[in-house]
């Protein structure tokens, strides 16, 4: 029964081996922060540019399920910011974030052995038909507004080439997006999490944890949720709502018919 | 009814008015978002390094009970890593971070009027009273193990300084961690809590946000934890040793004993 | 270190001292069990039926703040039940059940020494100032809705006298209401929360877990919204709408009006 | 989008069709709110003993990874009790609550068509060489203390049989524990959480909710370790014994050894 992350004594913290004082304040930013977390070595200038850029990706995403939650929470229970933020990661499950997961799943499962096109186009395509045979959705690609491209995603891949971060992980996520959509005959483009999942994979993140990538970056969102809930607040007016279109049917109805 | 946080249409997404793809991502990192999500605006160079200085300084503090309580969820529910994040964020509330709220609303609430060390350290011992009065514990000052002092405290303020920060909230809580030395007659250097309360402020965070900080931070943190938990266990012989402990003494206990 | 509570070995578990298979199972309902559990003996059958109304009458608000945020919840991530329903009970803070904590606190800290109509007010007044100079909420009384007579407060009354269990707590938080309403000047009858608070005081419960009562109920309450999300989903309907809402003005605003 | 669990004017609050203040407090206990909840409709007196069982027999284990996560929560955070149940109700997923789910999943899956024992059991066996190919655990099935059998199950499936309630998830879960006995050879009794899976199904729990039978239960069980933990701590107890234990070993490690 070991921990290995952090100690401390007296003097000085040290974290995954440095001292936290002397070699990481000042010197580090929270991303690559997060970097050492994960892969237990510091980031390179270049792999800490993309790895900031998968989370910045991942902050904000306007009002969705979870900054709604989040929101609700905080009028009932002002005292405790914590609760508020904790209630909008749970539901960061499988519908959401939880597709990184299924995309990095994907990738370091089915790890490239050859470059030849065919070859890349069947590894794809078999990975396809399971998920097809089991009328599981696709993880990593799609998206109901970015279409025919998810422009996060392409500016990820473009910075992951420009910072030489190798591309393995886009070429087998492309190609799995191509015969999705061969197979399913619509649009199915690579989407932000598809992408997340394919460079982190490359960065060194196992797959079990990179949920947390999207934990990570929407703990700051949903912080600046709350302040906003703070400043303007929006909980009231959309319970209000919901509570009157809700039970607008039910109020003369007779009992036990239900 | 309005968020202005973010939005977006096929094309493009936009968050706190800047353009996701082409202004944000692979510009800056993620401490720098959180600055952009709570000041409403850019941080400069120099104030992003004090800033992630100050959620780096919160990222990890070992085993905790806020790690202990996300590695015993993930036990329980493999299926969920939010869920196992969020039990962790929990117990972040009035005893631990809080105390950085608590530190923040002190500099906010009593803005420096003069330098001159008398009327200062009059404001000091005002502050301090109503918390002995009231037998509150004055948060961001002292700390168990680092003293007499907090090196974390004492990097941070140099860094502040060295990047050219006002140092207001600085000179305030010292002025309150000698104050409260005075009058309980103990070591109470300012703690990391304090100090990043005290920068925080200067940087244009709201007091009732700050909270917001460690729970940015801690996520991190706690991700790091359940990866190794992953990886290397201890979640069960915890459980089994204070199962085996706390219920020593009761097993031949006669019935209604309490 | 010890824990009293439960304790087993191979052929048998006991709770607080008795035999879980002999002695509970089929013998006790889940109330009965929740008051076991806060009080540490049997109820009375008396005890029994109105300990259960407290509790019934607080499972069910119907589309509330709390049932929202587990609905939201249930939709990122319907994998994790119990990550929905962890979300609605953390909006069950100081600005709702809370309220039940206040009522018995006033209760509780404020023994009735006396039943002599001048006195009682009296006492009452004394209460209701320190809320009123405080600026903070009075627990326990008002309605937006149900005035001039909450009428499960009434019941519960009711219910509690012909049970004969003790009114002290009864006579103190309507002479409270009372009170209030000639000092604020308006109808504060007591409400559902404060006739909890202050039947659960004189039925034992200590005033620091009467929120407790509220979180076994809302728990309930709250699998029965899920259940309902499930067959009848309303969820996406209600983010749909308060994105649509909240995003409105903000699309054709010009970067960095804010 | 519409609810119809409850809804209310000033002078009533109706749930499920029912007057709260006139047909359900003082005329029903918590369980049985439980049970209207679930199934749509009031239990028959003995469905309403022997549903409460099966809530009764869930709410205490002692010390769990679940109520240490509670406690280790309110450590952090006393100011907010629902924080400290939320985490613990955060930790019963798939490893520990989430079996009855999966044993009710199997009952409602496979409906009895025959009670020829030879029919029953080539059911039962089809049932657990699936489970077996997959390398999954078997729902409902096994306990590491309470062997050769468990006898929470016992009394529940007495107590449903004295009670009327049909036999059939009790006739399929007997003959899956034994299938699987003879397959893997050795002692798999039909555990707690697989009768509660089997009898909820007969009273007409649909499986997606079973889940929730724990958390209601926990619930309860979870506020009663927390008080206990209010009046004799052992959080930090625990906290100092993990932090001590974990960090033995480290302290003299060079950097970058991991």
């Amino acid at each position: 029964m070991r921990s290995r992350i952090a100690w401390s004594d007296a003097q000085s913290i040290h974290v995954h081996g440095f001292d936290l004082c002397q070699e990481l304040l000042g010197k580090l930013d929270l991303g690559s922060m997060a970097f050492l977390q994960l892969v237990h070595r510091m980031p390179t200038p270049q792999e800490s540019v993309v790895f900031n850029a998968l989370l910045v990706s991942l902050v904000e995403h306007g009002i969705t399920p979870s900054t709604l939650s989040a929101r609700l929470t905080l009028l009932g229970a002002p005292e405790a910011l914590q609760g508020a933020v904790a209630a909008g990661l749970l539901g960061l499950g499988t519908t959401f974030v939880g597709t990184i997961e299924g995309a990095a799943r994907i990738v370091q499962e089915n790890p490239l052995t050859s470059r030849i096109p065919e070859e890349v186009d069947g590894l794809a395509d078999s990975i396809v038909v399971k998920f097809v045979e089991q009328r599981q959705p696709i993880p990593g690609v799609g998206h109901p507004i970015h279409k025919p491209v998810d422009p996060r995603a392409e500016r990820l891949f473009d910075l992951a080439r420009e910072h030489r971060i190798d591309d393995s992980g886009e070429v087998l996520i492309r190609a799995v997006s191509r015969a999705a959509e061969r197979r399913l005959q619509r649009s199915l483009p690579v989407n932000v999490t598809g992408a997340v999942g394919a460079i982190a994979t490359t960065l060194g993140v196992p797959w079990g944890v990179t949920r947390g990538l999207g934990l990570m970056a929407r703990t700051v969102g949903l912080v600046g949720h709350l302040l906003e809930e703070l400043e303007q607040p929006i909980a009231r007016s959309i319970w209000y709502q919901a509570e009157e279109q809700a039970h607008a049917e039910v109020h003369s109805k007779p009992k036990g018919d239900r």
